[in-house]
């Protein structure tokens, strides 16, 4: 079998001939980015082939001169020969900002957004109960006395209980004189028992909120006795390695065995996550009971190891929209194996539960008939609009620019990020805020949408984003046709590099933007109406604690409104789910609005990619609809000063 | 840590300090029978230490002199020193027909039991189903569509479905243009989807029928579709390694990891019988959906993993006593792992799944006002008595004798069993009947019986069993204080060797029969009854083809009465079984008896050990109570003659 060798780890891995070298990559435990899914497109698993023989496909996507120093696509080369020796770039590295490995959270989901009455119904309850103690006379099991108690409480009802808790029953009922806390799910009429624990144990029931994001994934674990967060962690999605969007990750579980992959990514995240809240809290895994867990149809299908493929084909069909319940063991997350999960519904291919639990937040979910915008910024962009009467909503790929993706010095709302930023106008230096006021990490999201605002009123940057080469700042260092802006110098930075952001970067960034305001533009003109008839936008993303949005309907993310018709409400899906996980009202009332929603499927509205190419530029090529945006660009040019 | 050294097979295996000997041993692969469950009473784990340091505690059990020569209990020893040897000896070989494995079956459920009128509506259930293509206007997901055609056929239901068949649903539906093949599960409005296949698999619709008891397994597999039993294996319970009676297996289960030992062994019989059966008739085990099994109560919480210790301490209380339905995952059967198994429901600690199965073959599950009697003889034998208006049972240790455990040269109702036999008068020589008329390997439990018979009329043997020393016959050998009988020469034996009968199997054999038939006579008492007012009585257990009731009753293992109201019904609780896994009207109606029967606990009746008592003897020590024994006796004494 070919031996083949990575440099400059040296690690090396024997495979059968024909194995793809991507995958022998990741076999070898070796990080190889492909962002594209493995489809050959995106080019950034680039690696070299220094010696032995291999069969590539990498012309085309790699120039000729490139291919003739031995550079091929990790993803279309199979390896032949005997001693193959590849040399992995070092760019590929988890360094500088870009999808680094950090779980501190400053993004807590604010209790501002739980409306005022609600009944407090958790999934999993618990309760004490005195079991009486067995009899000869009345021949009854032990379970036969668990069901009585149950029944006592719960009236006639089918009782379910699976092996493990069963096979706990008769020592737990006999440890304090039948004194137990019971934990069960109740649902339509059945009875499904979590857990049996000896003596009173009702202060100790936990559940988990689950946000899976395409990029990242946040999980929220909730002191159900009083409704209150424990503790929320974020991290990055681990499947980022494996492609950026859905549809890449789609791509990419086209073999089994690499749809097992990101199901065993995905698992590995929210599980870590999980175990740095119960260590830190010192809390009892068997005492997390119930989950619920929200995300878009594809993350959801990749989590469930379902075939996402059809998603991504005419007619666009998912296998599940309305999840059944399923047991954490079956699921493979580690909280009590009996304990249940529940899945956010979905409402079509690409709008899924982080929606449908994002909009339980709003104006949306009430018998409000005022017309809602809802829009949920992350690297699948949702957007719904609507009222209490009917609701329209699509989805489009913004890319995870604004998530920290794909930008050289990105990076998630997360300890050390540049939240804000502005730009002098003289100089062309930014001044920055941190997250957690330590040194500079990386930038943000937020900080992004400032900074690219700033630059762009100040003349930094011209409506196309390129940087105004006839200004000189220390800050804008120009090589060749390219220019990058150093945010804050080596000097300052946590890193000892500049943290800069290139005009690549910009593109980036502008085209996330282009792509959620024409779809919010397409929805609009589907029903008929104008941004001027809406009476509320609601913002919700990544974007941690704050996010300027009047600078981010400079540069054309939002659309042009008065101030106070925003509200922006951070992860809207997380705190929904949390809803979700404490109350059935608010479960019955997704599962009403999921049906509700009616799909609009941009891939088959051709208008959509007119609208797009529109938006690509700063606010708009049509600078009229962005008036307010306008008159600060008039009157810097008038007085040269910067509106505020 | 210690290094001990089984002789004579030589292996070796390293323990921690402390490690009990028997223990040890199992993990080495070694056998060793401890028929008490390692309690340390029935002596027969016993192994000579050769060398080395041990902690022992055998002795009160083992004789001083015997201790002093290094033997002492494997499940009473702890090993401490370096280097110990142990000497296992030979006797506990698994050869001359005391628990050989073997799996032929000539004891096939008779369709004859089985009632005129009865509706056919199996566990599992598959029918042949179009599913609508995608369509992107209605926005169905493929589940959705799943369920649509599942609720146009039963109605509005809960459908649930396991991960592993909804991964696959996207692929099966869209392989033969939606045409698929649905396995489910139908109770209480809701829908269990089993399985989806792509095309008509109909046909291919199998379940198995299992019933487990202390000393025999048997698998049945039934071809749903026809209703047909495509075979029946039995074989030796893997358990009775670890004890002979459910006793001392509830002894043996104390330790957690003992318990998980049954668990194993039981798991391990089972699935070996129905991979046999599936290889032999090439059937896909993804074709079998759904199962039932029948037990005793411990066998079932042994099956399960269960703790079985309160079913043995007063007040008698089971775990469970209405198993919920499980899946065959979850239980560890290997069939199709979404496939759902069945419990038949127990009335009490000793009254079991295979007792309301059994019952189910008999007149007291019709609306009968006659009085009839089930016996089961097993090594529980359990008893019914009632009609359609009541009914009261109870359960004896009879010990495995008849099923040949226990006994030197005892066998299951198998190819080579003597299951006749017949005793000369002057020569006290013995002609056999064998199944399958092969060469005789063993002695079965109906050949038991019927050479008891025939000793005992003949007067080779007096009515406690033991050999007429006054008498000569070259079968006869007396050693010392003790006699044995040989039934078949070496000359004609399958193996070679003496097939024998010594006075201790016999008394064996009589213990067993005087359970019985004391716990039978016990019952009448309980509702002022005699024989006499019986209509008829069911016998049943596994004796092969036939058991003749005639010599049953001359051994007095069944009371004296007119033959007609005798009726052998073979192994009614795999018969029950395979009625249950067909016909939901009989799951329907074996719940309803199970909660009908009242269950007598003899440990608590004091009258049980006077009974058993005057039972010990061959028919009875009062003769009177078996009238046609006693004619047959005198009529011997009369003429010389045997009574025919």
């Amino acid at each position: 079998m070919p031996l083949i060798t990575f440099k400059p780890s040296g690690i090396k891995i024997e495979v059968p001939p024909g194995t793809e070298l991507l995958e022998a990559a990741r076999k070898a435990g070796i990080s190889i980015d492909s962002p594209c899914g493995g489809k050959g497109t995106c080019g950034k698993c680039m690696v070299q082939i220094l010696a032995g023989n291999v069969d590539s496909d990498s012309l085309g996507v790699l120039p000729q001169n490139v291919v003739a120093e031995g550079y091929v696509l990790a993803c279309k080369t199979k390896v032949l020969g005997d001693a193959v020796v590849v040399e992995v770039p070092e760019q590929l590295g988890r360094e500088g900002g870009k999808f680094t490995k950090t779980s501190e959270d400053f993004s807590l989901v604010s209790k501002e957004l739980f409306p005022e009455k609600w009944e407090y119904e958790p999934l999993a309850i618990k309760w004490l109960v005195k079991i009486l103690p067995p009899q000869i006379e009345d021949g009854m099991s032990d379970f036969d006395r668990l069901a009585k108690a149950i029944r006592g409480q719960w009236g006639e009802c089918q009782i379910t209980c699976k092996l493990p808790v069963l096979r706990m029953i008769a020592d737990t009922i006999r440890e304090k004189d039948g004194l137990i806390t019971i934990t069960i799910i109740y649902d339509s009429a059945r009875c499904y028992v979590i857990n049996v624990q000896a003596g009173d144990t009702t202060a100790k029931n936990y559940g988990i909120a689950v946000d899976v994001g395409t990029t990242t994934v946040a999980v929220e674990l909730v002191y159900l006795f009083l409704g209150e967060v424990v503790a929320v962690r974020s991290e990055y999605n681990e499947q980022v390695e494996c492609g950026l969007d859905v549809i890449s990750r789609i791509n990419y579980a086209k073999k089994p065995e690499r749809l097992e992959e990101l199901r065993r990514r995905v698992l590995a995240t929210i599980n870590r996550l999980i175990k740095q809240i119960v260590d830190t809290h010192d809390i009892d895994i068997n005492d997390v009971s119930s989950g619920v867990i929200s995300g878009n149809t594809t993350m959801m299908h990749l989590l469930l190891g379902l075939k996402p493929e059809y998603i991504r084909l005419d007619p666009y069909t998912p296998t599940i929209k309305e999840t059944p319940f399923m047991s954490a063991a079956e699921v493979g997350i580690n909280i009590n194996r009996q304990a249940w999960l529940y899945f956010s519904p979905h409402v079509g291919s690409y709008v899924g539960g982080d929606i449908t639990a994002g909009v339980l937040c709003t104006d949306l979910a009430t018998d409000s008939k005022e017309m809602s915008l809802f829009i949920d910024i992350g690297t699948n962009g949702e957007i719904v609009i609507g009222n209490s009467e009917f609701m329209l909503t699509c989805a489009c790929s913004a890319g995870p620019a604004f998530e920290g993706g794909g930008i050289e010095c990105g990076m998630r709302a997360a300890l050390g990020a540049i939240e804000k930023a502005e730009v002098d106008l003289e100089t062309g230096v930014a001044t920055c805020e941190n997250i957690g006021n330590v040194k500079a990490k990386g930038i943000c999201g937020s900080g992004m949408i400032a900074l690219l605002a700033s630059l762009y009123l100040t003349g930094w940057i011209d409506e196309s984003g390129k940087f105004n080469r006839s200004k000189k700042s220390k800050a804008v260092i120009v090589e060749g046709r390219f220019a990058k802006y150093v945010i804050v110098p080596a000097s300052e930075s946590a890193s000892g590099k500049d943290i800069t952001i290139s005009e690549m970067d910009i593109e980036n960034i502008i085209r996330a933007k282009a792509a959620i305001y024409s779809a919010c533009n397409l929805m609009l003109e589907q029903v008929g109406m104008t941004f001027e008839d809406l009476s509320t936008v609601y913002i919700a993303g990544g974007f941690g604690r704050s996010l300027d949005l009047e600078k981010a309907m400079v540069i054309g993310l939002i659309p042009d409104l008065p101030r106070e018709k925003f509200k922006y409400i951070g992860n809207a899906s997380l705190m929904g789910t949390y809803m979700v996980l404490l109350s059935k009202e608010y479960r019955e009332k997704q599962l009403e609005l999921a049906r509700k929603m009616t799909y609009l499927e941009l891939n088959t509205a051709p208008a959509y990619m007119d609208q797009y190419t529109g938006a690509l530029f700063l606010p708009h090529t049509d600078i009229n609809l962005f008036p307010t945006v306008k008159k600060m660009k008039d009157k810097f040019s008038q007085t040269g000063k910067i509106y505020k």
